[in-house]
């Protein structure tokens, strides 16, 4: 199969099919599987289906404004690219496509530890950003400091600590299809850089992880105090560890079940936001990824209290149709339905969305 | 494939499948499509499902009063013909047919600013009504104004203002299609008469919509200071937005999401109508549009205080299906579900329909 | 396709889908379908999933008691026959065939006006019954008293009083199978003897019924003085029906939608049951039809009050499949599967169940 | 087909689906099908999507701990092997591989009376076990005593005492695949030990049971006194029969509809744990069995009170796959994917799991 055009893709809803047309199997099963059934990755956007929004009719809507800030850094709309690793297995382009397409445009994208481009040649293949860099804290906390000062250095203007990793998720689909964690392209960062650890088969009383997950609220706040740029801990689900992180110093928290890729029958994102709102949505930025398809996606999770919402399959699908061009195409597309969206709730401006946009959907509705 | 006979069209289930095997796949997409993933496009049916109607048995029902007044006007039926653009790219019959058809059984069709005929064309196609005229608020005052004065002289009894257009949809199906707004079609009312507009493409801090959405309640309410028919005020979703329409003059009101074609995940239309019942249902007329198929949906919509309700996709099928002679076997299939369904259900007349007549469905009922 | 033989049908579950793969298509429409979208076709057999069984462990049921009264009359089991008409279109034994096996072992059997053997003929073929014969209140009441008295010569013992058709509902799968109403078999009571009426297509602002629908609380009243045989009034969906019921002399109810052949979006028989047992079931006897399909069905419906089952469909698949001894065979493998669930639920004998048997299903459960 | 190696089961999930392949359709139809429609059996897995799991991050989970103790053995994992029949049916392996791949790792693993091997071949295949036995109360008293004491001789550790069979169960999967009860393979344990009897078709008045069900609260007792070993009571669903087996002498319990193969419409079991855990919990261990299926699954149980859950069919499928290698490759991926599990709930032991891990799911769910 050839790839598609860039033109040929006219809706966000054609993106999925259209990239599991392209992926081999092995990467498919590896971008779009989820831990164990997917009970949480399907309810990630089903989630979504719980609220319903309520338009407001003959509101001046003669101009729609997108912009937010983020850590107080203006971008052009409130979604974000989520970090996701190995993006040059997805299409050539890989990070540096992405981060082009993204900067071009002024939206966030958020860089995994796990890159096949190195972090210095994304910051240089799109130098204004803005862009962030993602990091799991390493056995070695050195490692985790090294990372830090290398992102420091190209210029990204946030870390965000990966926090719901200390092993990685039994994930049936990428199991099954054949991918190989451990190389499926050339990692940017060195292979040091260890994503976490599998624990080992075979029951037993008591085992160590393999490289043993080190990751704790001590080592955050020693990262905490070793950066200067601000921290984004991503992967909270709930209220008291939104609140434990905010006390050792994070910036902002991103509601997150890694894309229901680690514990199934987890709660869905969007069903954690409002709890964590509720706990800290007074002192920092809340942000929210998991099931995100839509413009009126989007518009949900901003009523519920995220200031923004990141993004993970999407953008990749979109690198695989057509690499740096497909990912301009699909960021034009949600912004475009974002917009219309937003014109049709009767709003101007995203920050003007509140709780008063959504109400629970009736509990007997269609979960299909 | 030929065009089926009428009298093959048995049930008003088979007319769904009977028309999409008819109509070409563009058309088809953009009569069925509704925004982004349908939700609300199939909740709007779906909602029927969260009511049950309660029979009362050997109640003396010889006779069967379907006939209500809208607006001071005796309909046959407390159903009707909403409005629908482009209705020749449907069957050849187009506007005219659909008119002829209503008009011969006493039943209300609204026309669309975006007919295929001439509005004056319609009226004379079918010169006894009953008829009204749906319009805009157009980017130039003076083009509603135009409209609604031309509307007034061909003899409409009511100008129909949809309200929950600031831009268009987001319409997968229809842009999958390959449907062509800009020209299904000639447009019977002129071209310079325009449709909604639709966002640009691409982010970006704040944007002007193309040609600018205009509407507004000051629109609102110099168009009821402007003309002498009614108006009835059709896209609301909120009791606010319904009190505020009564307060500007508004003659009746038309619970609606514009059969789910544009904010995907506002709320089905029967789901919104108790709340506008409550709010202005003693002081106007309240109509509701969007997923009526069959003849118990009527009498749902009845007992939960609609006046009437209005139907867009089925009688286009019918359209499709036999043109004018299939409208007419749509709207006798339709009386005889109704009028048998009231009968069973224990009622002399529509008008005796009352909220005791149905009650919540159990929650964990099938939602297929 | 043959006929399968009688041994072949080793479980309740095959009885549909081997009845299905031998009626024509006209017949099977007739049999199987619902009113209009077959929503309450379908909730009649998913309400019982709103209820879990409870049962006790260790109790002492070396027999097992599957006898009850109903009108004061033995029945080997708490399920009878409800009537069905034209059997002889599924299968040449027809009623003749479904009499004998009923009185075979002791199952009440009820009988169709619209039966295709005459009443004497039925009675005739099965002496010993038990049986009753159901009635609609015909227009003209001679008819209905004369149908009384040749059930009352004829030995049947009760006359159940179908009250729920003033016009037959909209049945969809039935028209669109072809199945014509006039014609499927001669009847055997008499052609004058007729159905109810449909109503006319076609809209109007009042319209006679065709033949004209009498029936009313006062023709129920004059049938009660007319015949010795007690009332079973049948099609009751509310408790203020139910009362009239008893004010008027029946001496049981039947809670049932006429298998959701009537009034689509009327509440599921089991759904209703609760409310008309509250209401009249400490003065007169309460049954149910509708769904019942497996042994545990029965324990449901016993359990909330019903003191005993009836069976439209399932009786006529087993006809269709091999006649008498089809349906033999089908009554064999509900008492035993009835015995079976008796005993795992721990109870002796159907008389000991109750409403500690059951409880409210988990909202979340699946509904498929 | 032959059969699949061991290597290649590389999920959970993909173990159904490759027993099914190789299972003729008999031995699938008697391992897979559970009573009448199999809402049971179905919503056995179900209930646990009626729960979310709620990770805590950056807790400290270096090491792992899986072990619990059960009636004071310690086990490697809070799983079990639940007992089943005929298991050389399945695969030639039969008991013996699976009593060894389960004391290979630790695994405790029960027994059916219905094995195809014998108690004593069982206990020489794995001496070190941990095993229990698990028995019918036979129709005769000496024989349960006599099972008692060749399983006391072999060195089973405690007997299960299945209650919830007066009867067998409607199988109909297993009816309609042509699975001869009575003899898929040869008996281990001899042929007067009789399974629960299954009541005669046809309905009567009253009927004993062939073979007398003798099951009772008086016999537990009586072998509660006869034997030295611990009573585990497995199927208990109400709180009140968990009661009354504490009072007998149990010294543990299983919650457990026996697979769904008895009672259709009966509870989850996961839906009875919590009264069951709250009524005898403080007391006795509380063991459920039906629908685990993942480390997920084990989880949630745990979090809602049961000390271990038992797995019925998984076993069996594995079994199927590659006999006793199957066996072990499945006890390592579901003893990894407890692990996984557990580190990412931020548990270090599943002793730690607790109630304050789960919380009900949002009603508005997926089922699917």
């Amino acid at each position: 199969v050839a790839r598609r055009r860039t033109l040929e893709i006219r809706t966000l809803g054609e993106l999925e099919a259209a990239a599991a047309a392209l992926l081999p199997e092995a990467i498919r099963g590896y971008v779009n599987g989820g831990a164990a059934e997917e009970v949480t990755l399907r309810e990630n956007h089903a989630a979504f289906g719980r609220w319903t929004l309520r338009p407001r009719v003959l509101e001046e809507v003669r101009t729609l404004d997108l912009a937010t800030k983020m850590l107080g850094a203006e971008v052009r709309a409130p979604f974000f690219i989520a970090p996701t690793a190995y993006q040059r297995a997805v299409h050539p382009d890989g990070e540096r496509g992405m981060a082009r397409a993204a900067s071009h445009v002024g939206i966030l994208a958020v860089f995994s530890t796990l890159s096949s481009d190195s972090l210095e040649a994304i910051a240089r293949a799109a130098p204004s950003g803005p862009r962030w860099f993602q990091v799991y804290l390493q056995p070695k906390f050195v490692d985790s400091q090294a990372l830090a000062e290398r992102a420091e250095r190209a210029g990204y203007s946030a870390l965000v600590v990966t926090v719901d990793t200390p092993v990685l998720g039994s994930r049936d689909q990428q199991l099954a299809s054949g991918f190989a964690m451990e190389n499926p392209v050339a990692l940017g960062n060195g292979r040091n850089v260890v994503s976490p650890p599998r624990p080992p088969g075979g029951p037993g009383p008591r085992f160590p992880l393999e490289g043993g997950s080190e990751a704790s609220w001590e080592l955050l706040r020693r990262l905490r105090e070793t950066t200067t740029l601000p921290l984004v801990v991503k992967g909270l689900l709930r209220a008291e560890d939104a609140q434990r992180a905010v006390e050792v110093g994070a910036s902002a928290v991103i509601v997150s079940n890694h894309g229901g890729r680690q514990l199934d029958r987890s709660p869905a994102s969007l069903d954690a936001l409002p709890e964590i709102v509720e706990a800290v949505g007074d002192r920092v930025e809340v942000y929210v990824d998991g099931g995100v398809r839509r413009g009126s996606d989007v518009l949900v999770a901003l009523a519920l209290g995220a200031r923004a919402v990141g993004l993970g399959r999407p953008p990749l699908w979109a690198l695989a149709v057509d690499g740096e061009a497909g990912v301009g195409r699909f960021l034009g597309l949600l912004s475009s339905e974002l917009a219309t969206s937003l014109a049709i709730l009767g709003r101007r401006s995203v920050q003007e969305v509140d709780r008063t946009d959504v109400r629970p959907a009736p509990l007997g509705r269609s979960t299909s």
